[in-house]
């Protein structure tokens, strides 16, 4: 298809997939087209864990708990023989998921709450220096995927704006998305806990508390893009059944809309799961993209390329 | 002060009050400044009940609420007898304030509530294009402040993001405020009610929920700024003291700021109001204003137009 469309996806491999995106892209954003959306409704959303950047063994923000926890022992020798502290501090990851929703937000209460908003990002800025993934031996704002990093920059130059709508907390990707993603923080919706405004000491600052504000996952997501964004998008990205929505909400817009959910078929590259995994479980969004033609990204088959090339 | 700072504010006369916006522009904006800042973290904030638009004789979207009853009423015979319901048929706008927050909170959730997302904009919408001022017969959108829209694109000029951080609703506001004030629906913060995603016929909604989901007023605006935004701003207007967690957020920030407070000042032109004012109370920020060397915008004085010229 001729066209004014800017930009390039040089690690998709040429076939259906990168065809159909760069299809979209032509038929919104060339004016004689029928389907032609002016800029500012040009919104597009990202998953993140396993959308944007990898998602295994765990969620990185879970592994950011644990070593949040191990920091943190000295001051609380009463973890030794507590659950799910004790599972943590003895690095057995299966028990800590094994520990539930329940065990899983009190070690993300533990380690997000308690401190200013401005405290918890230096903590998280400063873990991302120095931690390492377990098995990859590299850091985690490296494990991001490199077409992915071009189809953002491919959509923002066709006049997208581009958001990221995670069920991770809010406050774990802010503090570095904008140099990873090009994502400022104000295009960043996710889960979060509440915060209280204070004077202390005569300056004003906001307080994390261990409450849950939002959940921004399955029904969430849909209801998090109408909060933060106010506009219904023409373009979604997910990976895992907790993505279904936000992608039946942008697919049921008026006009053309772009569905892709990425398919985790790379067991040698990255990882490969779907039915059966307890992170970035897949089965009836997978099932729904198949009865809706939404395009589904074969990692394996369409990524020429995983991740960036390390910075030597 | 020689600057490459773009735009002017005709609407402004010369003047303290002038100066000190153009002068903090070009301390933040020229490269070789100490106090310069780079673009993506020239954030402003502004409230809109009383800072970008008129307020009396009560909140617009309070006038609004009252119209929507008056049309809700055939089905609702019940109302001729129920406070704060016969207040409004009544037309008694004192009565209707007099019901104090559980009145209006009724008056809210029973015309903000019960339909889709997009029913209600189309309500918002619509209710625009016919409703009328009481006292000054002009269209609501009309009674915008001609110095703050010139204010708004001089900042966008020099290239600052403007977002709104109002106690208002927030989707009360977003059907109009792009085409008004240039902002577009995410960059708009303001108080909510709780929606849930449905599946309905097939298609997917939001309802609306008769349940507060969040007040951005007070402490509020700045935990709304936060959870919104998720950076400090370093410019922020506002007119009462529901604005001055929000100033006093903005004025902690490192390096420069710049605060502004409107006064209503002008009876004759537009309205003056302050300290014992029920409707945008201006007093504990007026004196905070003084002590720290606030900008006080003095309607009468600073500005030569209140509103636009009408449409012809």
């Amino acid at each position: 298809m001729e066209s004014g469309v800017a930009g390039s996806l040089p690690s998709w491999n040429p076939g259906a997939t990168r065809q159909a995106i760069e299809n979209f892209i032509a038929r919104v954003t060339s004016p004689d087209s029928t389907e032609y959306v002016p800029e500012p409704e040009r919104i597009a959303v990202f998953d993140n864990d396993g959308t944007l950047w990898s998602e295994q063994p765990a969620y990185f923000q879970l592994l950011f708990a644990m070593d949040r926890i191990r920091a943190m022992a000295p001051d609380h020798p009463e973890w030794q023989n507590q659950q799910p502290f004790q599972a943590v501090l003895e690095g057995d990851l299966e028990a800590v998921i094994a520990s539930g929703e329940a065990g899983l937000i009190e070690l993300v209460m533990t380690t997000h709450a308690g401190m200013t908003t401005t405290e918890f990002e230096d903590i998280v800025a400063g873990w991302l220096v120095t931690a390492r993934h377990p098995q990859l031996n590299r850091p985690y704002t490296d494990l991001v995927y490199q077409p992915m990093l071009e189809l953002l920059e491919y959509l923002r130059a066709n006049g997208f704006k581009t958001f990221i709508v995670s069920g991770g907390g809010i406050e774990f990707m802010r503090p570095w998305v904008e140099e990873v993603y090009g994502i400022p923080p104000e295009q960043v919706i996710g889960s979060s806990i509440k915060v209280a405004f204070e004077i202390r000491d005569g300056e004003p600052v906001l307080i994390r508390l261990p409450e849950i504000d939002f959940i921004d996952d399955k029904e969430g997501k849909p209801v998090g893009i109408h909060k933060f964004i106010g506009r219904r998008p023409i373009a979604a990205f997910g990976n895992s059944d907790g993505d279904l929505q936000m992608l039946q909400w942008t697919a049921g817009a008026p006009g053309a809309s772009l569905i892709v959910l990425v398919h985790h078929t790379d067991a040698e590259r990255e990882w490969a799961y779907d039915r059966n995994s307890h992170i970035g479980q897949l089965d009836s969004a997978l099932v729904e993209a198949g009865e809706k033609n939404w395009v589904v990204v074969d990692m394996m088959r369409d990524w020429d390329t995983i991740y960036p090339a390390p910075v030597q």
